[in-house]
């Protein structure tokens, strides 16, 4: 996988601060320090929607179709591009092996995916259609997408996808995105983080540890 | 393939015509006629908006991977529930075969794709995790989703679907929306067509026949 | 303010509970308890997207221009027509008087409202386009609006409309849709509540007392 | 009105090419001609998806409450943050008028309106709220609102407000927000038109005479 951040809007932590001001007209010193704890401030209200005027654009490489196709879920500030299997021959065979899957299984694994990739090549050369040639490549084979993002929809999308219980390829991404993030704009790098963060509890009907369920929660209030 | 209207709103073209009318709070007939003529003049005069007033929700089984990946990147207007594969274990091989393929490469394609299932089911068997062992399923295989999708994107996703440039199995999808549709809101059902009969020509840069291209079109109507 | 229930989707909390159980392909029974405590544990979980699957139209009359603006700031799984007054002539003058200048203010308030109305008249009258004269109306001035909302939105919207820091006429709608809701889908309504309720905080700067704000339910836990 | 662009993506239209390029894998030399050809050929064969990668920030100053609503009706690819009448006391009476009102009514619409304004202020030195306050404002009122679009909904909303038929006040919005993207994305603003232009016909019941109505082209060609 590689994560490239080729655009963004410049000055991004400023541009929200500045537009979320407009909005109360006061006059403010746009210090980075006042910058940055304004903007904790806004997102701890829940006032995230001028967290959409500012966008990142990232092209992202080596990730499997079964990410791909979770992460074009999201729909609500965001979009993508993606390499089209209809018109793009994939002329070499490269695909994600999950780490569960390289202890042990990993030689028919490879062979397997080797040996689809092979037909599909034959059925390319034989005159089948791209499209429909494709249909024989396992999920796990690598695709192309460029995707912009804003920072409202990052904070959003990362509170689910950097969760232990995320399924571990979108989990990745999302970090080597906040990894980018950090670079430009490290405010809201600040910001992507899994949900119980900013509730206080885990939703999942079984937590990871990092913080208690909703219910736990609950008793250790009755309990003050 | 196999659709299925499992629910939608009740007269649905009526509320949409009683909705677009209430915008300008003249007294109308609402004979079955009317409605039908009345949505048709919004629909040419581009006054779509009414149409998100009524929903049509299906149930979609059967399409390959590869068909939900293409659909669920309508954003607009649209909800999906789709079957999970990281907690759903497929027991059976079911996967699609393009026309094309049946014809000369059938034997070799589904012997590669149970070979792909066999593996699946011994490594989740193994105790690979299903999230993981799906990796080396062809985007050929089944999956089942629940789609909503009020009557405006309907149209406009009909639009592009219905062209005869889309992708064959999202083409014999709408057609299949289209069907179901037709049975409880026939004047809708007459929207959902390629986009070239609401322009008059054909956007691609070579037409299938049915309306001349754009630049064709000028010509014509210069020569007058 | 009067608001009417005009459409929804039939079985609406059942629709959820089944497109919800498609995704994960067991096999249930459905009795309305049951539904009711699916849908409560999916919410509670943040599994909200299924709920996106069911609708509910709203004919909204005598609420006041300065409640559709915000209204219409919702933006995902919602549509809106509203009563047009470029095209529609306000014959006469109904607008929102709020409470608090009942005690007081009131005559001058009408007065001036009436007297707005009348240029408004005259101006029409005298070959000035509505879409002009309607400039001189105050903001208090009733319109009428078709409001068709997916139940995750509802829930999303409510959680916010319904707090007691939101403007008190947009929450008395809410209040309104609520009451509309209930008729035809009973555990969806128990969902429409100000966000604390899920949060077990307030996250404003000063509470209600509904909820302690998130520092104080720290402080709470940290003491155990 | 005034209008100022903040901020945008730099390099817009390289960034929309690149992005669209990368998903048909081809090589290709970006020289700023090559780069505004191969986004109206985009656009003219209708895939207009790669324009979502560029967004522009416009801070909007002096228009009426009666514009700033039709405005934020746009729901997709956009975001607005608007001066907030709950929060903010409006000291001074700024007001727009419509210049069908400056022949002849000018003097009895702007006494009106200084009154409704004194009569704001002296509810809100009496102790009322400025959000209830507020509801005697005509929609004249000025407000400042910062938006920031997209390229592909800028395209969009423009094939709709600098329509003829618009609204005098957003279609001088509307060029207004395409003057400020020709200082920096030329060949996207020579895609901001009405959309008879990329139509070749009039959607309106009677056209401005820029292009025929739907039917007249019709029988233009029929009679080739």
């Amino acid at each position: 996988m590689k994560v490239v951040l080729v655009s963004y809007t410049p000055d991004s932590e400023l541009i929200i601060a500045s537009s979320a001001s407009a909005s109360y007209d006061s006059k403010k010193n746009f210090t980075p320090e006042y910058v940055s704890s304004f903007l904790k401030n806004l997102a701890e209200r829940g006032h995230l929607s001028p967290f959409e005027h500012a966008s990142f654009t990232f092209d992202i490489q080596g990730i499997s179709r079964a990410c791909s196709h979770q992460l074009v879920r999201h729909r609500i500030g965001v979009a993508f591009t993606q390499q089209s299997q209809r018109y793009t021959k994939l002329t070499e065979p490269h695909f994600v092996t999950p780490s569960t899957i390289e202890q042990g299984w990993e030689e028919r694994y490879a062979d397997l995916s080797l040996a689809c990739h092979r037909l599909y090549r034959e059925m390319v050369e034989g005159g089948i259609p791209m499209e429909d040639a494709r249909y024989v490549l396992p999920q796990s084979f690598e695709t192309r997408i460029v995707m912009t993002m804003n920072a409202r929809e990052l904070i959003n999308a990362s509170e689910l996808r950097l969760c232990q219980k995320a399924q571990w390829e979108i989990r990745e991404l999302f970090e080597n995105l906040r990894s980018e993030v950090k670079k430009v704009a490290p405010a809201i790098e600040q910001m992507l983080k899994p949900k119980c963060y900013r509730l206080g509890f885990c939703t999942e009907s079984k937590s990871c540890g990092l913080f208690p369920t909703r219910n736990k929660v609950e008793t250790k209030n009755g309990s003050n």
